[in-house]
């Protein structure tokens, strides 16, 4: 027997019951005629299978409807579906359909206990590297030789605006090109009408470095970026435009000039942790021993993050180590949420590698400490955590709201449209095998954080998108429309928009080439599309997946919210492809499918759509 | 290009090294020529690739070899292969050979802190359903009339030797057939020369019905079973012959009868729970309101298990509760595991809806103070838990040393073999997805916990095996002989060397028919041999698992350790098939096949073999 058609729209399909139950709504083809058909859940861990119900049948499609319980005993319920024949079984879970019970990691999941805030799937973020972005303040900006990164070493450098990042090794930290908070509120206008509604900024706390992930102040902005009450005017200019704002912060560890640690001696009271064991500060970090000479020489013998003995990685056995950053009446956490600042969630840089000793040891009880602090000072704030590769441990409800979502979106993605894996090797992976990666990441994660997770093509940690497609634009261009179809919250480097090359760290730092606003008005514009349409879209920005096809260079979903339902179709090849698509399987009638960037009309017969898609193009439909 | 050959042997191809590294060796054809070959591991969640190096080339292998850190911040550590050539990457992880990073679930892991005991690896269990297997003493037997269960109700029933087993609603629990554990002591001779290394023994203790999992004095043997005196002895008896013992329990509830509950009025002191407000016992259960009436109406408003009232829900909450369970000096889990009993292990009924409140919440907390209990009294002592379905979250080496393995034995078995899935709903799999559903059930759990896994074909808590494929005893033999083979403790439920049948709970306790003795002398020469091999072969213990096949009806696998290795192929169609198995892949060299329980003996030609199977068969070879 060929495997039946079945489907369930998280969120669209779900109805919650006084958080006490959950109604589900599977959806299987109008003729299909099963011996049974069963939700399977897990309440307290013990199985239960809880019959489905006939609901209406539509010319094409049959609704089944059961109510399951919510887990009380933990913050997810998973559950899937068991479609049952007179010789075999089918079962649905979120990678799709099998014939035997999928693993519980596979299985559809509801976060009831810990959902993130509304407001972030709904949101075009943008990432903005303050040292690069714009300088609004040239008075301010750091000259070179004004200091020194390491002590007598590394000395700043101040750069033309637009002057080649240098790569050498080591320099990288030291140069300055000026950017500060003046040039991002000077440039709320551009961000605005490019579509942008909340901003993303990498660390603007007290810091040597131009990338400020070595902190030496937390509770106070970089002097050559601004002022705290410049910051607070920022967040107050960026709230009035109905935008939002979300800060960057390390608190794994602090820079070895941070006054506790004081390497390089500049406390007036000599009390820094690094010079003797009677500091205060001592028990903030991790030092393996006693001083090997006298207060000079210091003690050069500590846990720095990643073997780095530049940034002496934090103690947080310590309880006003504990006390500053999350659990004190003042914590860094809750300072920046509160007024004047007012910010609307946190990024946790290396958070998963933050916990007790050297390494990531319970490192689960940090991250729902720093969660709790943050919803403490602002329920509706968002929790963001980094992470390069599978996060699928922190985002089942109980700790962060969502993740940089490198593994479930920029990386497949790289994978399948510039053949790059994250290290730079080769990959080859076709339409379905992509499709297939990106189920697996969005079933391990309850629906909820998926749509709060956050979908780059590249970052400030990763060569720019178009430099690693050779300059390629229609692949970006590709990848961009991608970005805003696809589940998440979508999320522009700065200078994407005007098609910004960069290579590798620090060269994906480049300044941002204002000049190219006149001559780049194609991809501003497609940007500006992109971004209306998600910003005015519910399907787009919550609406459940659904996949059409996906054979060799060509994939196509539909994503579907109540009657609004759009569709994304994406040929990655060097020609035009037609494909025919089964729309009859969609909730919504469809009759013509109309293209948001092309204007195309394409007609829907007996349930089915054919279409022609150009060379490597996406584009993005909507249907009625 | 084609997918290359790689193949990492867990266990077999490991080092630890002082208990901070792991030297790994990966296994490939010998004429591949890889770009790069890495190792990827997370120490402290941060990715590492580690380059392999070439090591020794044979006839048509290479060796690679490379060491990882183990992890610092978790029991476990995670890792897979990465294999890149000029185009392309392949990643091998537990489940097999992908295009790209597989999920962390699904990667190779070892558990380095909390390993279970050596010697549950080289047992064959045998579980015992003490009123049914033998009666050793009739004076102690259960008389009819004796005593009611239920207060006034469900009187008990005595019942002959062999008589048909009641499968009337709500008496399968009160009719006894006099079983003992003098009746098991009196088998001692037999079980050994069966071959049988440890007994696995439903429950023991003080309780009213024949299944004694409404306990009502976890300190006491039940009197119809014997004496505390009588089980020391069984158990000196059992170690003197080498053999081990292990004991189940459940300690999630109680039997109402408990005294501390006193349904029926049984304390002379009134001060049972059930009764009033007052009781010292009170909080040891969850009432959720004060009596309704007067002593005499007791209060009726309180958890049962699943609902189930005559099973009152302790509360882990109350210290006296934990102090008695495993947290005080004189512990039921120490206790029985010190002098005179010194069992050997336990098992812990429902050990995943155990937790505080109504259901399972903080389970985890209570499985690993259990454990704890349970290792101070005895490190070498085995844990393991009640799990009918996926249990993968107990088994990551701080919790269980292994489960009831339902999920990734005893369901894929019963459902290549008898085409049912455990709810008895039609399913069908091919060896493929047989192969599949094991391999992800393996690579879930470390490997030194999947070899201590208890693997059933069946059990008191479901239909015997035999009964199930309709009396087939092809398909029994067959399953029987896979058994022995796969990765995981071989547990035989009693009678399954007799060709015992029995259908739903109760009819699957039947009592042992000891007169099968005579007759069956083929089914018992056959576990007798699969017995003798599995104890004698460390290969079959512990070794390795390389699948060769699996397709449509046919499937084969290798077992290595060391120079030691089997084969076991298995044909469930109903004609004899033809395999051509690629034996140059496994990593020792092999001339011959000979079957261990069919004596022919087959060539390898050329790095291959082509072999016969018959029809319904499997058959285990030893290579040489």
């Amino acid at each position: 027997m060929a495997t039946p058609f079945l489907y369930h729209g998280q969120d669209v399909h779900w109805v919650v019951t006084r958080d006490e139950t959950l109604e589900l709504t599977l959806v299987s083809q109008s003729n299909a005629t099963p011996r049974q058909i069963y939700v399977r859940c897990e309440p307290d861990n013990e199985q239960r299978l809880i019959p489905m119900e006939a609901g209406k049948q539509t010319a094409y499609l049959r609704y089944w409807h059961a109510t399951i319980p919510l887990n009380r005993d933990k913050a997810t319920t998973v559950y899937c579906f068991k479609w049952v024949t007179e010789t075999e079984q089918f079962w649905l879970s979120g990678v799709g359909i099998s014939h035997r019970m999928p693993g519980l990691e596979q299985q559809f999941r509801y976060n009831a206990q810990a959902q993130p805030p509304q407001w972030v799937q709904s949101q075009v973020f943008y990432q903005i590297f303050p040292d690069r972005f714009a300088n609004g303040n040239p008075s301010i900006s750091v000259k070179s030789d004004e200091y020194c990164l390491n002590g007598r070493e590394m000395p700043t450098v101040a750069k033309t605006w637009g002057a080649p990042v240098s790569t050498h090794n080591g320099t990288g930290a030291s140069e300055f090109y000026g950017g500060d908070l003046q040039g991002i509120t000077n440039k709320l206008d551009y961000l605005q009408a490019l579509g942008v509604t909340t901003l993303y900024l990498n660390p603007i706390f007290t810091s040597p470095s131009n990338h400020k992930y070595d902190t030496t102040d937390y509770f106070t902005v970089d002097p050559h970026l601004g002022t705290n009450a410049e910051f607070a005017q920022l967040s107050r200019d960026v709230h009035q435009r109905g935008m939002k704002i979300v800060l960057d912060a390390v608190f794994n560890h602090t820079s070895h000039n941070h006054p506790w640690f004081d390497r390089f001696s500049q406390r007036e009271d000599g009390l820094g942790a690094w010079h003797n064991s009677d500091s205060p500060y001592r028990d903030y970090y991790q030092f393996l021993g006693q001083p090997t000479g006298g207060r000079e020489q210091g003690n050069d013998n500590y846990i720095g993050w990643n073997g780095i003995d530049t940034l002496p990685k934090l103690n947080f056995l310590n309880s006003e180590v504990r006390d500053y950053f999350y659990a004190g009446d003042q914590n860094v956490i809750a300072h920046w949420l509160g007024k004047p600042y007012d910010i609307d969630g946190w990024r946790f840089d290396v958070i998963h590698m933050l916990g007790e000793g050297e390494g990531a040891a319970n490192n689960a009880h940090y991250v729902k400490a720093f969660r709790a602090a943050a919803k403490a000072a602002n329920p509706e704030s968002y929790v963001l955590g980094e992470h390069f590769f599978e996060a699928t441990q922190w985002l089942q409800g109980d700790q962060e709201d969502g993740a940089m979502n490198y593994y479930g979106f920029a990386h497949p993605l790289r994978a399948f449209l510039a053949g790059l894996d994250i290290a730079f090797d080769p990959i080859a992976l076709d339409a379905s095998e992509f499709a297939a990666w990106l189920n697996e990441a969005t079933a391990k994660v309850p629906w909820r954080n998926q749509l709060a997770q956050l979908n780059q093509l590249d970052s400030h940690d990763t060569m720019r998108f178009l430099t690693m497609v050779n300059g390629d634009e229609a692949r970006l261009k590709m990848a961009l429309t991608f970005l805003f179809a696809w589940v998440g919250v979508p999320c522009l480097y700065y200078g994407t928009e005007v098609a910004l090359e960069g290579g590798h760290d620090p060269d994906n730092r480049r300044c941002f080439p204002w000049e190219r606003l006149a001559t780049r008005k194609d991809m501003i514009e497609l940007v500006q599309t992109l971004a209306h349409l998600r910003t005015h879209s519910v399907a787009l920005q919550q609406g459940s997946v659904q996949w059409l096809h996906h054979q060799g260079d060509v994939l196509a979903f539909a994503r579907t919210y109540g009657e609004q339902s759009y569709l994304c179709v994406l040929n990655r090849s060097f020609e035009a492809q037609t494909v025919t698509l089964p729309l009859w399987q969609l909730t919504v009638p469809v009759q013509s499918a109309k293209g948001i960037l092309s204007h195309e009309q394409w007609c829907c017969r007996d349930g089915e759509m054919t279409l022609s898609i150009p060379a490597q193009h996406c584009e993005i439909f909507l249907l009625s």
